[in-house]
């Protein structure tokens, strides 16, 4: 039997139609996908482990994941071979053979995320999978200044998603190393890059931005739950279409 | 009753999800759409008359329809009530009132039309749904000489639909203002103005222009086409998910 390889890969996707990264029974996920096209050419299932999970809805420029095969395939062409078996919304952009100890998940170092949110009346429909829509007026100033709030480190309970802020358990402790909103012509862009992330903190991020920019919310009260590890949210869940996973780092 | 007021929209739409311009029973089309929402707003049914049919997958960034309605609504608010009431792949992005005589199809001087080409190996799926993927090489110098051959007034039957090159009646003389195909990185965008378009000309010419790249047909070719008014077709129809109708000129 040939040796185990251990590949991992680089992907992007339009995570529209697809329930989030992580498989799910009778659900098209992205996960799924590809453990579905691996099996196919290995004969044998295998598991794909990624960098981490994205939710239902959530794209990616450059998600990484990892798998181990013994087909002696050249990586130039699995990658051609991937993209001919997976629908056209999933695309793996690069390809490598690596040390068979790698994880993804375990190894990255950083991750950066993008959340794009679109500010004139009308959405091009060819960016309304990728934008959230939000025509109204907003203290943007008060958005960035409130957005670098969240460099450091910090106990990010308050942005943590619902069902897991208060369970006792693992630390909610994360460093972020930048974090800035971008002005651009008719939107605004988020970017964070961190250690890691907790589930729904970039989308908990941005509600809280954007309760800045509609007055609600103060500097202080942002700060106070940093400072303090609040289990208090301030702000509700940015919806899923606007975000991007841009990279991770190793 | 209120007199009859005759309405000028213009919209832009991803045409992915659509059987085309034009009212068919029971699938979903852009005219369709519209006669169902305008009908739902006035009360009784609405006919729309667009600038001319767009192909099933075909987009716009501005296509023009008009229709007649007796609502006395501002033109601002029925432009907010139809984007309310479309689905996001299709965009009203301006209405006014008219003169009653206007006619979106007879009144037009001039349409563009644009038709892009992707060309490195891996297509964003950001942009699947807006590009025709073709990552093989081209003769592009040879595809920009031949494009602007088509300047000027010919017989287009050579590239008309199939279904209508052998049809005598109407006159298949078109006359094309420019005729430009552009590099740039990755991809050719290939632009055609002209007076009026025969059904699939623009896909047709896109066709055409291919085949030249491939090294298949040559410019005399073309030309001998377009002098003689032949009847034989030089290249397959290129797939409508590269083409959009950019604008119509009054």
């Amino acid at each position: 039997m040939p040796p185990l390889r251990r590949i991992r890969i680089e992907l992007t996707y339009d995570g529209t139609d697809f329930h989030g990264w992580q498989v799910q029974p009778n659900l098209p996920t992205i996960q799924g996908t590809l453990e579905a096209i691996i099996e196919s050419m290995e004969g044998v299932p295998v598991p794909v482990a990624g960098s981490g999970r994205t939710d239902a809805g959530v794209h990616a420029l450059a998600q990484v994941a990892a798998f181990s095969i013994r087909n002696p395939i050249p990586v130039a062409n699995l990658q051609r071979a991937m993209n001919r078996l997976l629908p056209p919304d999933i695309r793996v952009t690069r390809v490598e053979e690596v040390d068979p100890q790698f994880h993804p998940r375990f190894d990255a170092q950083a991750k950066t995320y993008e959340y794009r949110i679109f500010r004139a009346e009308i959405v091009p429909p060819f960016e309304r999978r990728y934008v959230y829509h939000h025509p109204y007026p907003l203290l943007v100033h008060d958005m960035i200044a409130t957005a670098r709030l969240l460099e450091g480190e910090h106990d990010f309970t308050a942005f943590a998603a619902a069902d897991d802020r208060d369970s006792a358990g693992a630390s909610k402790v994360r460093r972020v190393f930048s974090s800035q909103l971008e002005e651009l012509p008719d939107r605004l862009a988020y970017r964070v890059r961190g250690s890691g992330f907790l589930k729904h903190m970039v989308r908990n991020i941005v509600g809280v931005l954007l309760e800045v920019g509609k007055g609600n919310v103060g500097q202080a009260d942002v700060l106070q739950r940093l400072e303090t590890g609040s289990r208090i949210a301030v702000g509700p869940t940015a919806p899923a279409r606007g975000l991007f996973l841009i990279g991770v780092e190793y």
